[in-house]
C-alpha cells in the first residue's frame, strides 16, 4: 500500500502537522529549509510518497486552499486582516480565496458554499453575525472553519480582545473628566460592536458614570452612517462632551457632523475610534483610537485553521478556542488636545533610523 | 535547481510523453500499473520532483481560476477594482485568487509565478511598473494577462483615462484664478501619477500657466508621503496656491500638512486629490477629487482577459487593447469654498427614494 503522511511523519520522527507543512512546502515549490525538513522529504522518498493530491475523501482530498469570507474586502479592516490571513497560509503551503458576502446572510452562504464546491479544505469566517444558523449547520457536516474579527460562542475565533479595548476608551474619557458619554454602537448583529459598547460602559459604571440609553445609537460602519449618528446625537436639549464610536469610518464621519454643527473636536468634544486604521494618525485631526492588532489576527486564525485540518484526531468534544489579542490605546488629538501625536511619531522614526 | 520532467525521463530511461502520463496519472490518484511507472515514480520520488500541478498546455487544461496581482489589497482602491474582478469573473464562471506585490519586482515575479504554478488560466496585473521584463518573458511564454489600473504599452490594458482625468484638474484649477500650482506626482514608475500629471501639466499650459519643476514633487501613494511632500512644497519663499495630489490618500496627507502649518484648506490654499475614496466626501474639509470608475474597470479587465482566453485565435499580431474610462471631476469644499458638498449629496439621494 502506498506511504501515508503518517507513515512518513512516524519514520521521520515529527508530528503530523510538521510533516504536511513540509511536503505542502515541497509541493508548492519551495525548498527544505531546516534539517527536519530534508530528514522528512528523504523519508517521502525513500517510501515513495506520491502526494495525492485529489484524493477521494474530504480528509486526504486536499486542494491546500482555504476559503476566507469578509463582509467588504474594501473595508481595509478585513483586507488588512486578510493579509495576514494570507501570508500565514501561504507560509504553511496554503492558498487563499476569498469573497464578500456585504454582510447579508444570504450571500454569506452562497459564496462560502461556492467555496466549498471549489473544494476549499476550510473557512475563515470574517462576516459572522450573532444568529447564524449557517454554521451550525457547517459544524454538523464537519466542515472545518474558524472566525476571526467577529466571534461566536461556541465556535474557534480569533478576535481583538474588544471588551478590554473599550475598557481602555472608557477610563481614558473618565481620565479627561467627561461624564456625559455618547456611543456610536455599530450594527447589533456584530461582536466587535457589541463588545467594545459592553466593556466601556463597564468601565464608566465603574468609575460612577453612567450612560443612557438615549446616548447610545446604533449606525452602520461607514462614515456617512457614523455622520447621521453624530447629528442625530447632537440634536437633543443636552450634547455629550465626548463620542465613543466603534470603528474608526464612524468616528470619522462623526468628526465631519461635528465640524457641520461648527463644534471644535478635541476641544469642545471629545471623538474616539477604534482600530487605528492607517488614515486615522494623518487626518486633519489625528484621531485617537484604540490599536487592533489585525495582521496578526488573519495570521493567528489562519494558523488555527491549518492546526485543525492537520489534526487528524476528533476535537468536537473539546472546549471551543476563543483567542483575543491584546488592544493598544492610542491618544491623539481628537480626544486630548495637549496631544502633538505627530512630533511624537517623527521622533519615533528618527530613533528607529 | 529543482527536477523537470525531463531529468525524470532520462533517469527512468524512458520517453518525455511516457513520464508526463505516469506522473499525470499517479496526480490524479492512480496507482502505477506497470513496472515502469513504478519505475518513473521511484525516481520522482528520488529527484523531489515537484508536479506542476496544472499541465504546460494552457489549451487543454482550465482550472477556470484567474490571478491577479496588486500592489495592496489594502488600499481601497486596488480592493475596489478587485471586486469589479471578481464580480464580474464569476459571473462569467472563473474563480479569482489575489496576491500582493508590495510593488517590488522581486515580488511581483515570484506572486505570479506561484499562481500560474498554482494553475491559473491568466493573470490580471494592477502593479505594472514602466520598465518591466517580466511582462515580456510572459509574453513570450505565451501567458494570457491584462493590465488594470496602470497601462504599459504594447499590453491588453483597462485604466481609468488619467490623461483627461489630470486634464480635468488643470481647467478646474485654471478655473479659479489659480496661477501658482504644485503636483505631488506619485511614483515615477506609475503610469497612474504619470499620465495624471501629464494631463494637469497640458491643460495648464493651454490656458498660459506654467508649472516649474521645483513644483512638482514625486512621492509615495500613502497619507505620510503625501504630508512630506506637502510640507515640502510649503517651505520655499513663495507658496503655491493650489495642490494638486495624483491620489487620494496623499491628498489627504497634505491637507494635513496644510493643517499643521495653519493653512486653511480651500480658503487660502486649494488641495485636489484623484479616485473619489469613500472617504473623500466625508473629510472634515471634503476633498475635491476626479471619480475614477474603479469597479467597472475591474469587471473590464476581466472581462477582457477571459474573452482572450476564449478566444482560439492567435492574436499576438493585433493591436493591443488600451481601454480607458471616463473619469469625473467631483467639486468639493477642499478647491472651492463656495460649494456646499454634503447638502447637495442630501439632495441627490432624496431624489433616488
Amino acid at each position: 500500500m502506498a506511504a501515508t503522511l503518517k507513515d512518513i511523519a512516524r519514520e521521520a520522527g515529527v508530528s503530523l502537522s510538521t510533516a504536511s507543512r513540509v511536503l505542502s512546502h515541497a509541493r508548492n515549490g519551495g525548498d527544505p529549509e531546516t534539517s527536519t525538513a530534508k530528514r522528512v522529504l528523504a523519508v517521502a522518498a525513500r517510501l515513495q510518497y506520491v502526494p495525492n493530491l485529489f484524493a477521494a475523501s474530504l480528509r486526504t482530498n486536499r486542494t491546500h486552499m482555504l476559503g476566507v469570507l469578509v463582509p467588504h474586502l474594501t473595508d481595509v479592516v478585513l483586507s488588512t486582516i486578510y493579509e495576514g490571513i494570507d501570508e500565514q497560509a501561504s507560509a504553511s503551503g496554503y492558498q487563499t480565496v476569498v469573497a464578500n458576502s456585504m454582510d447579508e446572510p444570504h450571500e454569506h452562504r452562497l459564496r462560502a458554499e461556492r467555496l466549498l464546491q471549489r473544494g476549499v479544505d476550510g473557512l475563515i469566517f470574517g462576516d459572522a453575525q450573532v444568529s447564524d444558523p449557517y454554521l451550525d449547520e457547517l459544524t454538523l457536516r464537519k466542515v472545518p472553519f474558524v472566525l476571526v474579527s467577529r466571534r461566536h460562542h461556541p465556535y474557534d475565533s480569533v478576535t481583538c480582545d474588544d471588551t478590554t479595548g473599550g475598557r481602555l476608551v472608557g477610563n481614558h474619557l473618565a481620565d479627561l473628566g467627561h461624564r456625559d458619554i455618547a456611543i456610536v454602537a455599530g450594527q447589533p448583529y456584530a461582536s466587535t460592536g457589541i463588545d467594545r459598547t459592553q466593556g466601556c460602559l463597564a468601565a464608566l459604571r465603574e468609575r460612577g458614570i453612567e450612560v443612557s440609553p438615549q446616548r447610545i445609537v446604533h449606525s452602520g460602519f461607514d462614515p456617512r452612517a457614523g455622520h447621521l449618528a453624530a447629528t442625530r446625537l447632537m440634536a437633543g436639549s443636552s450634547r455629550p462632551t465626548a463620542i465613543f464610536a466603534v470603528n474608526d469610518m464612524t468616528a470619522i464621519g462623526a468628526m465631519g457632523a461635528l465640524r457641520d454643527l461648527g463644534i471644535n473636536v478635541g476641544r469642545d468634544v471629545a471623538v474616539v475610534g477604534f482600530n487605528d486604521i492607517s488614515i486615522a494618525a494623518d487626518l486633519p485631526t489625528p484621531l485617537t483610537t484604540v490599536r487592533s492588532p489585525l495582521k496578526e489576527m488573519g495570521a493567528a486564525a489562519a494558523d488555527l485553521l491549518v492546526e485543525k485540518l492537520s489534526d487528524a484526531t476528533d476535537t468536537s468534544h473539546s472546549s471551543p478556542t476563543e483567542k483575543r489579542l491584546q488592544p493598544q490605546l492610542i491618544v491623539r488629538e481628537s480626544s486630548d488636545v495637549s496631544i502633538d501625536s505627530r512630533s511624537l511619531r517623527v521622533q519615533r522614526s528618527a530613533k528607529t533610523v
